[in-house]
């Protein structure tokens, strides 16, 4: 079964508007088991729209198109989709109907700009309109499917809900759904996990399909099926994978660094301070970001200076001498000093050289020491990344949250971050 | 002159990942004078792959294709396009030698996976990837350029500013490029100025384009001539605008709050420090993104409970239990606290209800008080945002740093944030 998307607006093509339309309707039509196999997107212009939709309508079963039903002269849906299909514009008496009774209801005048939303090419179904003035509408044409829908996301969000799901299953009563497994990994890399499987699971089952997204710094792995009849064998990969790399496993679904990290600290009724050089706050601003963040956490000291961090956390100032503020001892006495401080059973403490300036030959920039644990367990590392400022700053602030989301889970195996995972 | 895209990459079909990617291409072009005309997106599936990569390449001039240069089984681009183009897979020796560079700074093996990217078409010429493993590539074929490039977005950005836009132009030497001045502002919303200019300004001339991209919290404003010729009528434009909204101008190209702050503390030789409860260390974070930063931040306090706002602050016992930790007389104190600690000049302090929990009857989900200035200038502000936790941190933050920038310039009028612009 093939379904396909048709995306209109000069907003789409300039990039001025980022498309999330599309990915509603993909995560809509994928709650009814569907998939969609492609998108278009144009301008705003007549005789590329009637050819497409030409194209589209004869290459699938059913063609979504999106956009293009406003009162507006650059709303040209119902009139391309006229042409392509050779039915005439006419006026539809439940296009009115609504549109009478959505302005009465708002008190509007019902105007010329207006009624252009119900012509529509002749044998056209309406789609109801919960919320806005412009109706949609379904058309069969060269056994496609044709479903027009408005580009504002709410109206298409509601039609997708109350109408359109319903209308492609009572279609296709034969179609059967498929499912994915999604989960979110930290310090492995695409190529290292398709090595191991390749490895180490050469019989891996071809229904269910591997996937991965890079979203920068986790991984997301995708295990999906075409057909809910296989949902062992899946359940199988994933536990497979799960014994590969189960350690680098953060969470299910959209889970992030930050998240997991929360919720270990909730469970556990534990809190966590941070003291942060390089990464300026972030730590800080990851765990806050989290809703019950104020549960865990206590405080967080952004100390850029030598001063500072002797002020403020108690690094001693002899310490800080003999080793220089990057440095194992400093980041130990930064974690211990904010522990003290504020009575956290946990702390992260950070400090690096982001750059672009302050890097030296013994220590460039990009190196950074991280430490975390609790005041009995504290560990520290130390790393390099030389990969800019902005991005320094968001993998070093993702390690450090990743080493301590290990402590908590007692993960004793050192993490081998993005090196090959032998076993 | 036809530019098309085709975009590959399942996680685009399934709704999971909105496309970004094809907005960065569309604005960066536009940047060198160019234009998109159609967008095409498909999952990995490798015939869909071939047959889209002959059927665009015959229909326009340039095709960018994005994704699926990865190193995993799922990334399919480069043996699609050799099977459309009938140029044979090779060892491209350009991609080879970037692979182990690559590999070499990082200390990674050079696995069998990573090496399937240096496998490129017959022909292909190399486009350099500052940050990643995967070089992109492009070809001829039918009489169209076609570009291959990665799906991470940091990757594809470099590229298309490093070489992809210069090598269009190349390419195209007839093609006239226009020109934009592109300025970022903040607090002026898109309909409020739309009408400012039709009322001051209704002789707006026909030969500048005037757009706008929200980018939340900051909305740039584009003013656009197709042609070279009347950059002094741009100019004339450009000015009229500074006068009429001047105050809410941020900076140019893609000047962030932070970036403007800091910069005017540099020009100053000033310094700063944060006391943050609900935004938990992002203003603080923003500001210490900025390369050469750490000249004039002094030290960040990420101060959650009570507990932490009178002990590393020195908020007073008594101000926090009659007025509250969310209130004008307590981020007073923490601004002077963290100026007396860390003897900055300049301090900014918030305290406010994030949610989703927290609220009152007084003082609802949404509410935060903002203080900013020096020891002698200190000044504070309500606000109410009650748009969701991370839109509330993200607005609280850029505020704050807003007023600070009016205060260090010396703007003496109160900013009308998001009302009409009467003058």
């Amino acid at each position: 079964m093939n379904i396909q998307v048709l995306l209109t607006g000069n907003e789409l093509m300039s990039g001025h508007t980022v498309d999330s339309n599309s990915a509603t309707i993909a995560m809509k039509l994928a709650a009814g088991g569907f998939k969609l196999s492609r998108k278009v997107t144009l301008g705003d212009d007549y005789s590329l729209l009637v050819s497409e939709l030409a194209h589209l309508s004869s290459n699938c079963d059913v063609l979504i198109v999106n956009g293009g039903l406003g009162p507006t002269i650059d709303d040209l849906t119902a009139q391309a989709l006229s042409e392509t299909s050779g039915q005439a514009l006419e006026e539809n008496a439940t296009a009115l109907a609504h549109l009478t009774d959505w302005c009465d209801q708002r008190k509007y005048p019902l105007n010329k700009a207006n009624l252009k939303q119900t012509i529509l090419p002749s044998g056209a179904q309406v789609i109801p309109n919960p919320v806005g003035s412009a109706v949609g509408f379904h058309l069969d044409f060269q056994d496609c499917l044709i479903i027009c829908t408005p580009g504002v996301p709410s109206e298409l969000t509601m039609m997708l809900d109350q109408s359109i799901v319903a209308l492609i299953s009572q279609r296709f009563p034969e179609h059967k759904p498929g499912s994915t497994i999604r989960f979110q990994t930290f310090g492995v890399g695409e190529s290292n996990l398709q090595q191991l499987i390749n490895n180490q699971y050469s019989d891996w089952p071809q229904e269910v399909e591997l996937g991965f997204r890079a979203g920068m710094p986790l991984l997301e792995i995708k295990l999906t099926i075409a057909d809910k009849q296989h949902k062992d064998i899946q359940q199988q990969c994933y536990q497979r994978v799960r014994q590969m790399i189960g350690d680098y496993i953060v969470g299910e679904e959209s889970t992030t660094l930050a998240e997991a990290v929360v919720h270990l600290l909730q469970t556990k009724k534990q809190t966590i301070s941070t003291a942060e050089s390089c990464t300026g706050g972030q730590i800080a601003a990851a765990i806050t970001q989290v809703p019950g963040a104020s549960s865990v956490f206590e405080a967080g000291f952004v100390t850029y200076s030598n001063a500072m961090k002797q002020q403020l956390l108690g690094v001693d100032d002899q310490i800080l001498t003999q080793y220089g503020a990057v440095s194992e001892q400093t980041v130990k006495c930064m974690a211990l000093g904010a522990m003290e401080q504020t009575h956290a059973d946990y702390a992260i403490a950070v400090s690096g050289i982001a750059g672009p300036d302050g890097g030296t030959k013994d220590k460039p920039v990009g190196t950074v020491w991280l430490a975390w644990g609790s005041k009995n367990t504290i560990k520290t590392r130390e790393m390099h990344f030389n990969l800019g400022r902005q991005v320094f700053q968001s993998w070093a602030t993702a390690m450090a949250l990743d080493l301590l989301r290990r402590e908590l889970l007692s993960i004793e195996a050192a993490p081998r971050y993005f090196k090959s995972l032998r076993r």
